[in-house]
């Protein structure tokens, strides 16, 4: 058993919904966390610019941005939409030095989930060569089958790591987060395939609470729930990954807590079970 | 595409909640619906040989008993208690003339989910002659991921596959829920699979709504979600598969319905749809 390093925690911003950009770079800063998952309705509402400002001031680093994807629609129309906006997402992420655009696929647009996952490859494809011009990597992220009709028609470790395998580009891995991967019978051989291609680009932690208090907002803080949290980031390591380890936690309660103390929870817990 | 016939409409009891198995069988019979899956806790309030009689003055067959599983626990008693409920399950439905038990495996005791799956595969074993000697097919139902920490840690069917070849028995197959594997990447390839072991034992039918409205209670009426379920019926008919197609959905919506209205509705849905 090895503790990761607090140095790799980084906070997904999502965790703290109240704190918005400012509030949460200044309180990374306090509590000593050097890096940050940014999302894009708060990194919008501050800018772009300032935000990168605000970063470098406090030394802190983004670990990636939340999120391009959701591919899938009914029309032409509608799906180069969706292209258009992950290209202004991939602008965001390098202008604010992401390294990682962290991609949900999104849901099916009507009862055909095979065309809907041929729609989620062909627009990464497309957003590919803008992304490796701008040096930022396109992170596929399989969601929990529970998120299959309404958020990601990805939702196996394997599907993503043949869907990169598939476009075989440095700019596309994958990244694991194990509230999405924990259940599947396959993961650890999963995590060892991605890892063979070095396409393991994102590490999320949170943990499954049974049965989940809700939909999406049902995660837990890792030890409260059924994950083998440190199992997962370990196997995530000796694949070869040495990134950031993201606590992305999406729960009522959660947001309910000052930000500071949700911090200082995430720190404790961050190294008693990551 | 092809229509499944009437006679192969099972309805799963648990679909109208409020019938007592008399109201159930009596319902049945009016709607010249002409097999049941039973439940236990319904079977039980009637008497196993009341149940039986009652069928057979209806001429209703039971496609299979609900349910047997729940293996895994955290002590050596705790799990022989469970061994010993599913043989009383065994004996119930040998006694009533169901063919198949249907086993939901059952959550893991602690984070040891590893485990928890090598129980249900023992426990499984150890029921396994009680249930040859009475002429009942066991049958592994994968349950959707999304009940891996409080229902089932079998979540996909290419694991309740490998788990029924490594048992290798005519009497333990496996049951294709189409709500529970409609998500998998590998559902059609996994599908053959158990058709070419010939270990495919029941097929249930419901539809995924997006996003679910409640964990347990929100199936939606076949046609009114996002799976495509007779693609699915007809992939487990190709597999070789010639039974009865239960219809099973846990929704508080149709639980509310009178239940005349509720078989009215899925006779039509099963045969739009299914």
């Amino acid at each position: 058993m090895s503790e990761p390093r607090l140095e790799r925690l980084s906070l997904n911003q999502a965790t703290i919904q109240r704190w918005d950009m400012r509030q949460t770079i200044a309180g990374c800063a306090r509590a000593g966390i050097g890096r940050i998952g940014l999302w894009r309705d708060k990194l919008q509402a501050l800018g772009v610019s300032a935000t990168a400002q605000h970063l470098r001031d406090a030394g802190i680093k983004p670990s990636s941005l939340c999120r391009g994807g959701f591919f899938p629609a009914a029309t032409r129309a509608e799906r180069d939409a969706r292209i258009d906006d992950n290209r202004r997402a991939i602008d965001e992420a390098a202008e604010v030095g992401a390294p990682v655009l962290v991609l949900v696929s999104g849901p099916p647009a009507d009862r055909d989930i095979d065309r809907a996952r041929r729609q989620v490859e062909d627009g990464i494809c497309a957003i590919l060569p803008y992304a490796a011009e701008r040096g930022v990597r396109l992170a596929i992220e399989p969601l929990h089958p529970m998120f299959a009709g309404d958020r990601s028609v990805v939702v196996t470790l394997a599907q993503a790591n043949t869907m990169a395998e598939r476009i075989s580009s440095d700019f596309v891995g994958v990244a694991v987060d194990v509230y999405h991967v924990w259940w599947d019978p396959e993961v650890y051989v999963e995590i060892a395939r991605a890892g063979e291609g070095k396409r393991i680009v994102g590490c999320h932690v949170s943990d499954w609470l049974a049965p989940p208090p809700d939909h999406v907002l049902g995660r837990g803080v890792m030890g409260d729930g059924l994950i083998e949290v440190r199992r997962l980031r370990e196997a995530v390591d000796a694949a070869g990954y040495t990134g950031p380890v993201e606590v992305e936690i999406f729960n009522r309660a959660v947001w309910d807590m000052p930000g500071d103390e949700v911090l200082a929870l995430i720190k404790d817990r961050y190294l008693a079970y990551c």
